[in-house]
């Protein structure tokens, strides 16, 4: 309902430009009793950094956060968590000659033409850096999954049309995930991206990609009908993600070329519980967390912000070119920074339809 | 927030089980002084209704919305508009031997977890029919939208895997969709997707559809940073629909496969307005509208209720299977009367959208 | 944010005009299991209902309410319910020569001003009989409340300066209440407030008062900081009720000239649990319940329908005199009926603040 | 319906705790264009900061605030305004021996039994403390009322039974509440104040108090039926201070008292404005404005923290007593620094009112 939160009981509030003097988040709503601190925030944060690989943009966010509220002896108190992350190596000088000029597939027209004022500096608010906020939140999000036993991951599924093999466990797959650079547990298809990446850097140019998203032990009964089924919120979350242009759970686009008979998932027995024998679903139906896993992807284009030349327009309509300024920095394939970014909203929007399902029947056991 | 209400200012909350007495909708902030009545949803309503061709089910469902609060004279008047649509044709008997059996693909397993107590008739609550709501609603909506010149449709673009092409401007391609009973502006490929889902019900079988919308004339600046981004909001508004598996919006999962230089759109002048020379994005940068068209799809699995007997378990564990009772009825392809649905949620997401624009610059000026 | 809704987790949106066909709720965010009837609703909605004594509003009401959705098996499912009043016995012909006239401290002027329209039949949305569909659903909470084995009462406590004396405990007191015609437990003041009232409508004026509530058994915890206190959100609920000029609770008013060491609540042990030796908090420090007594008071002020006759303007801004048709009816103290909606609104605040605190610690236990 | 944010379209999240790093609080809908900067919010913290007279606890706050985000070239551009304010002079070691010690009046006891954790340190996030947040965002919200011409004020009205008299208009009553060094424009009354609160701080004690606040020059049609009534509003902001006991809008509760005929304001013309002779509705009828001043007044308890030693228990229920440290710092009368805290929510009410009345009418005029 404001645009800088997110979530309804577990919510977030973001704030901050790029070239600010830092960028922030503040969450509400994560319950009373949960150990948290710095040290794994800036572990998940680390992730999203760039600067550390070839493969995304060599601008060097070493990103500390410092916790300024909420927590008492390291557990929370269920007062609001503010978190601070000051920015750094922010040089807004190069963008100066571009401040009137529109950049293509970029915010400022459309912010220009909303508000009528646009902090042009590194992309103000509509940069790719405020989803550090987003992170530094998904990792205490996460904490509290951890403690229901619930396990999340997301991966580089696709870069351009190479697309990644994913066959393996959970754990397995975790543990592929952190020796690729970039964040792909299909090692050769990773090779292969790679190489494909420096060339678009190479060229200038930039590269679009896919990340899959795993969400292992949720409970039954997890999401809203009718308007907060946990896949739309999962849609919601992951779409707001910038560069995103699509997003699918289960079988997704897929579905469309199948027929029901192939696409039901048979009801089975496994060891006690119900469970399916595949998982078309994704791990919802109607709306709602069946205990199988949760899988999904989401599309992002290549980044707009390329080092070739591009035909545009001034602010006042003349013809104009935008042009990176030399010496600035971009990423060639947004995808790869994304994964721990698609893990952060995954982790959010589960946290959050935990708490909210904790109101939907008439009894409940307080535990103090 | 609440799960039966979706929207900020222009928010609607649905109610209602497939069964019941009735199902209907409250409109809380339309604005004042529109003119709507009962004819205009009605008209709507018609086309989600079911049971006037053979590619949807028999049900007959001749909707009549009565409008029960909220105009005067003729006119809104800001206060919350009631629309109630009686059930009729409901016959729960059927489906009683089926009360304690898991159906696969459907809601019964995930509402029972939830909530320990299910209203299994016709789907309850997690029916297709709340969507009924939604059109009625969205018939408000798009009377909004027309009065600031804004046009919206949609269309059945895929089948199975047969795809629609549309290559024509607005006003055609909706006629097109209206001589065409599945909603197919492709005449061509409407007569084979047609021919494919009669073949499909002949086998007690059913089949996936994608569907399209476009939105035209929208000013820029609709849709609000960082977590109300337009898209966002779409892909929130119909992924809360019945049997989405996927949403995308401009070039879509296709992004993932382009290059920068050739994914960006060129900013160009016409005719005195800022225009992109393509529309990969959609119409959507940064999550605002840069008026260009908004364009996207929505993936529908095939509808879960087969006539062909499903291997499943009852609710306390036992092998059982799951069997549409003899003569009840199915739609084999539920993308044809998503069509409307669509459009209806389309309508909303933008209505609200125009209204919170209002809030964004400090000055404004009043008509009164 | 809706204008027509209330509460967070337990919320309900209200919808119709005075002189529509019916008003009605829609209760979201109920939680599943619980027993409800339309009994239970039309029993509380008689207390509200004018027309059974001489000192409220001759109009006859007998509301009875319809149950359309969100219940099966007579037990609620999770999903919304929807109630429906029929309005009956409103004749709005006497009102038409008023139509144009701005009725003194009524809603019709603000109305116009705001929207440019507004239905003037009986008072349209602004009309007091809105607060049925508050009763209605507040007899939904009630039984939440119930299952909980929280107690809540409403009494008249002040009409004009006859100031009802109120030393017994809840039993005996609701006994009071139940045997009084005006709901107000002190037998003897209230029949010098009958009189009052009496001498009131005689001389076609009205007289103000004050309605006393009471909420016995709340565990501890319940109303969350900073912006979302108990005590706070009951304001906003009394404050949102027709004819309301002001709120306290516990010493209230009273406390601007007390001292600290007079009104700090001791705290004390009482077989086993903490209390304090005196109220003054009226049950809420910080905002969170302490588990004393929840006591509070509503200022109404004397309705603004009178028969005398009343300087004013017409639309246009001519001179003119707005009085009651001969043979409309009009409520001489409005705090009688105020009662039962103000004993509604204290059940859905206190609903709403149970399910919101399930949510504030890390760990809980669920029940099924 | 988080329990730190406040407001709908002009919205704040506070966080922060007393003796934590920092307190702050983020802006979201601050419409664009604004002219902000730190000396109008730091020049208005001041008159909230102890320390100045012998009337107020003498912990020096001298809070500089700094805004981190939202602006460019001083002015709004429509992200989120995020403001820090650093904690200085902030001594916890003297409270450490009554950690376990339940505080007379105070949040420890209800935050424990919530939580099950309570940052003790200064009052934590219970502190009084959050209320410079408050401030600081009031400031921003004023700014945007200056530029509808809208005037605001708040006054201290009582302590303990001694009354202020308010006879003058606006800007003489401004005047007169800055040479008071208590922020009461009766200067005769304001003395005997002072010596009232010196002879409770004397004694150890503490006294309440009232404060009333004043809106001058709302446009008509503020506030939105049914439940989001300008007054109700203006009862949920207030209320949800510390230390607060109730609330009212014009007549408040000596409406009770008053007849019908007595307390309807005609409505008569003046200069081609529609307004009323008198004023009894304090500004607001049906919970919108009707453009006359809105008026109300919010009754504050005496502060709980005396230094008189009290009888209480600890956490684990024996017999204790809670007694100040020596040397530690309180408030004899915290109406005092209310003072400018009540014109804060005032102002954030009335920004919100005036975005979201934006929205009411189909039509409306956009600026760019």
């Amino acid at each position: 309902m404001a645009s800088n939160t997110f979530g309804t009981i577990f919510r977030i509030t973001t704030w901050g430009e790029s070239h600010g003097k830092a960028i922030g988040v503040v969450i509400d709503g994560c319950p009373a009793g949960l150990e948290v601190n710095e040290a794994l925030i800036n572990h998940v944060l680390k992730k999203r950094a760039p600067g550390q690989t070839p493969y995304t943009s060599p601008r060097k966010e070493s990103d500390q956060a410092e916790i300024l509220s909420g927590t008492y002896e390291g557990k929370t108190t269920g007062t609001p968590i503010s978190i601070l992350i000051p920015n750094r190596d922010a040089d807004s000088d190069a963008y100066e000659p571009l401040k009137h000029v529109l950049r293509p597939g970029h915010a400022n027209f459309t912010y220009l033409e909303k508000y009528g004022i646009f902090d042009f500096r590194g992309g103000g608010r509509a940069s790719a850096r405020e989803t550090a906020c987003r992170v530094a939140a998904g990792a205490i999000a996460q904490e509290f999954l951890k403690s229901h036993n619930i396990k999340t991951l997301a991966l580089l599924k696709q870069v351009g049309s190479i697309e990644a093999s994913t066959p393996f466990p959970f754990d397995q797959t975790l543990g592929l995930i952190e020796s690729s650079p970039i964040y792909c547990p299909d090692l050769a298809a990773g090779e292969s991206m790679m190489k494909m990446i420096q060339q678009a850097a190479e060229n200038g140019d930039s590269v679009g990609g896919i990340v899959e998203f795993w969400a292992l032990n949720l409970p039954t009964g997890l999401g809203d009908p009718i308007y907060e089924k946990l896949d739309a919120k999962l849609a919601n979350a992951m779409m707001s993600l910038p560069a995103t242009k699509g997003f699918e759970i289960g079988s997704g686009f897929h579905a469309a070329s199948m027929m029901g008979s192939e696409h039901n998932d048979a009801f089975i027995e496994n060891e006690g519980r119900v469970e399916t024998q595949s998982n078309h679903a994704g791990g919802v139906l109607a709306g709602i967390s069946t205990g199988m896993p949760v899988i999904g992807r989401v599309a992002f284009k290549p980044p707009s912000t390329i080092r070739k030349a591009q035909k545009t327009l001034t602010r006042t309509g003349e013809q104009a070119a935008w042009q990176l300024p030399a010496g600035s920095r971009h990423d060639p394939c947004v995808a790869i920074r994304a994964v721990p970014v698609v893990e952060a909203m995954l982790n959010l929007v589960i946290a959050d339809a935990l708490l909210m399902d904790r109101c939907s029947q008439a009894s409940y056991s307080p535990v103090l």
